[in-house]
């Protein structure tokens, strides 16, 4: 597809100068831009690299010299990633769906398919499932059975989702997301070792060796709108109530997410973080990549929890965190400055003891 | 589903009161629960909103005073989560698998299929392969060739079992696991840096830059009764041994179990545990979240290791471990404190230098 | 499939003694062995069980008495895990895979599909899709549009590959890979909490709430030769710019590298290992299982880091890394020596403040 300078200002909301007629099919990086690309060159170390370059067009900063550059036409750019969420969404060339239900898809006859909805190839569509308007179900997925999802859904390839859940509109998959997963739920008859290492923090007691009852999972998933999940991440059913995902919300790859936890509105939850069971998030809470938030815990709103944290107690809202276990970063900072000085400060204590040593005998 | 109360209490084996003959159809956490509905109120704390919700009936705690919260009827539960394990068995609703073989799915004519076998939508299913009497096997799932599945398994969707796997009775594989993936294994030709870094505790030495060959894996899977895999986790095939898990043990979703490891009985390894290759582990073992253990080592029977605990010696028997590198919980406890301490530590060392200074100077 | 020990020997290019004509359809561990076993005993600790055992031919250590153990025949090995490799390849049973394109794969017209390629049951081949002479595609893989993939291919069951990736010679994909999912990068209308605390290192400033706009991936995923990638792995597609694996480099399970990283020749990446955005690495380098990146860094060629390290600043050629945050190993080892005599520590401290107030009052 092509597009006119005009036209991709216009959608950006955002100021153009020089030949707006131009045209530009792609977006690219400056160092390869051909005459046909969009550099995206939004901060002024691109600027040797825009000159050295073919691009005719760029997306730059607020006062780029764009004529010096070589540039024909250029579009100015306040807020850098702002314009790249505006020209990518223009650009995504997209994965070639196509339209109706391909005739390999086993769709249940109970199932209630909206308009202009696309079903990719082998895919299976449960019982009493309903799809809502415009959604597109890539090749190869599973909606079980009495699922709701809801308008202009994007599944991509092999997403399943489980019996029962609910998900609202724009939602978002990528490939291999598991929804509905039945929780990690086990009991033993006794009071087993487990419980009593909690407890004791750290002493398991003399419980004996005990098979795992199962503790089946009859709640589902509850997802809300413009919600979007990464590839091959799992969230787990609810043991009796809904494991649920707020609105807005974004997960990243291989993000696991246990029974019952409930995630508020607008958080991001980067890749391969774990949540374990019955964690609570409030809004607008990130959490970086490889978190591990331990299970019955309130994460506050506005809580951002830098990469590998280790959450192990309850966090109020606007703190940022750090460490394993996690405590406020700058504490974390300061203890972890303090380690470095470690070998040095014990040389120091036992230079300290010979010192006082001799003092207190000279005494 | 219908359900007296007595009918709950006698699967429970639990004592009931009120009307026995009072009806359900599903249960409900106290807040949510409607007449139809078995309020799961396993502890005062739930007393409140039992009074307040509109059950009729609940499971509640052993000496709870079930007609004054407004019941009509309550089954008394001495260990809260058993008694969760017998409601939530019985009022699972299922994925509603159909009966028998869905034309739709590529079944070998050499496999061997048990009776009462339901086999999903789009499965296929290798040559000799053999599922035992009254397996499910959901929509999308693969099963190698030669591979072995006992009876009443019960596969989600999207489960693949790789060739020459044997799993024994009441398997439960949850959406996307990965059974008999090759192993991670590999040589260079002459001696590496990975090599020499462990040998010397941190020196890569000069190993020149090499390519890596690939160690196949010609051993399989092998898995015992009772166990259940959690969501997209994965176990490797063993090099030429196989790898092995345990009768009874549970895997939680995104687990990794690499190649020639052998988890023991009754095991439970949660969310995201990494095992690496030959990895041994004894009878009744608990994982939390995103433990790691490194490779060739020993885990006893009856440890337990703490959310995010990194494994990098052996364990003995029933130790309770937590930290990066493990120790003994207590330990750690014991280090963590002293840690948080340590910023004032260092300025207590630097007014003791000063103070011993001005001693000595004036001694 | 039969093999004689001079044929195995000459395959491994290593020395062989007694009778070369002898055969063996398996490889297996000393103590498993029968006579149509080949016993893998590479170290002299396998010699008791080599004896007591039922094998007639082993491939041994270099001097080994193997005639005194009983064997027929024994094939020398200077370099065990070597052997290995050339063992198993050999030995290697494979997934049964059938002959050309299975009659309920969904094959667009316009992919062209090279010479000798098996295309499983119930594949999805997109438009433009161009399959390599020679490559093995598992059933119910997914290859997208304008794909890429090169000869001699083999990918299990389950693989999906988005549209637009290329990908070199003798790739190998594990069940349930994920190539070209749509990177995780989102932006907000205003600066956010996240950037603040970034900046400020731990204070996320007076950022309002707000909803995420998404940037999506119009980049694609960039393959080398002779690179293999573990199950349930995902690699997200560049934003602008493509992802990148080099020739050489090899994933192990659920590994998450992240949109426009770019991973050197050679390398490891050993299972659930976390590359977040935007990370580059050299050639060589191995990083140990669960290890984490944070985003936008360079690690070196021939780097090393132990399992569970998480990276949080650039790392030069050729350093061994350990800890979170990651540093030298040797200084890793040196600090935590310090942290388990923290405890003493501050009893000595405390000691040293009593005698020097002593000392002082008495001064």
């Amino acid at each position: 597809m092509r597009f006119t300078i005009q036209q991709i200002a216009q959608s950006l909301g955002a100021e153009a100068a020089g030949d707006l007629e131009l045209t530009v099919t792609r977006a690219s990086e400056p160092a390869d831009a051909t005459a046909d690309a969009l550099a995206l060159a939004m901060s002024p170390k691109y600027a040797e690299e825009l000159s050295a370059g073919n691009a005719e067009a760029a997306v730059v900063w607020p006062d780029a010299d764009w004529r010096a550059m070589g540039l024909k036409a250029a579009i100015f750019a306040p807020r850098p990633r702002m314009a790249m969420a505006g020209v990518t969404v223009m650009m995504d060339a997209g994965q070639g769906e196509g339209q109706g239900i391909h005739p390999s898809a086993v769709v249940d006859p109970t199932a209630r398919i909206g308009e202009n909805v696309s079903i990719g190839p082998l895919c299976v569509i449960g019982a009493n499932a309903v799809i809502g308007n415009g959604s597109v179900i890539g090749p190869h997925c599973v909606v079980g059975i009495d699922v709701k999802l809801g308008e202009n859904a994007h599944l991509r390839e092999m997403v399943s989702i489980g019996a029962r859940a609910t998900i609202g509109d724009r939602f978002r998959a990528q490939p291999g997301v598991r929804i509905g997963s039945d929780g990690f739920s086990f009991v033993t008859p006794e009071v087993s070792g487990v419980e009593n290492a909690r407890k004791s923090m750290g002493d398991s007691g003399d419980a004996k060796a005990q098979s795992w009852m199962r503790i089946h999972s009859i709640g589902a998933v509850e997802i809300g709108d413009d919600v979007e999940i990464g590839a091959n991440s799992t969230i787990d059913n609810g043991t009796i109530r809904n494991t649920v995902i707020g609105s807005g919300t974004k997960l990243d790859n291989l993000v696991h997410v246990g029974h019952n936890s409930r995630v508020g509105q607008d958080c991001l939850l980067c890749g391969q973080v774990g949540l374990s069971g019955s964690v609570e998030i409030g809004n607008n809470t990130v959490l970086g990549g490889q978190v591990g938030v331990a299970d019955n815990l309130f994460l506050g709103a506005g809580v951002i929890a830098a990469g590998a944290t280790k959450i192990l107690s309850n966090v109020p809202d606007g703190r940022v965190m750090m460490g394993y276990p996690a405590v406020k970063m700058e504490t974390h900072t300061e203890i972890y400055k303090a380690q470095r000085r470690l070998p040095r400060i014990l040389r120091d204590v036992d230079a300290l003891k010979k010192a006082v040593s001799k003092l207190t005998s000279s005494d």
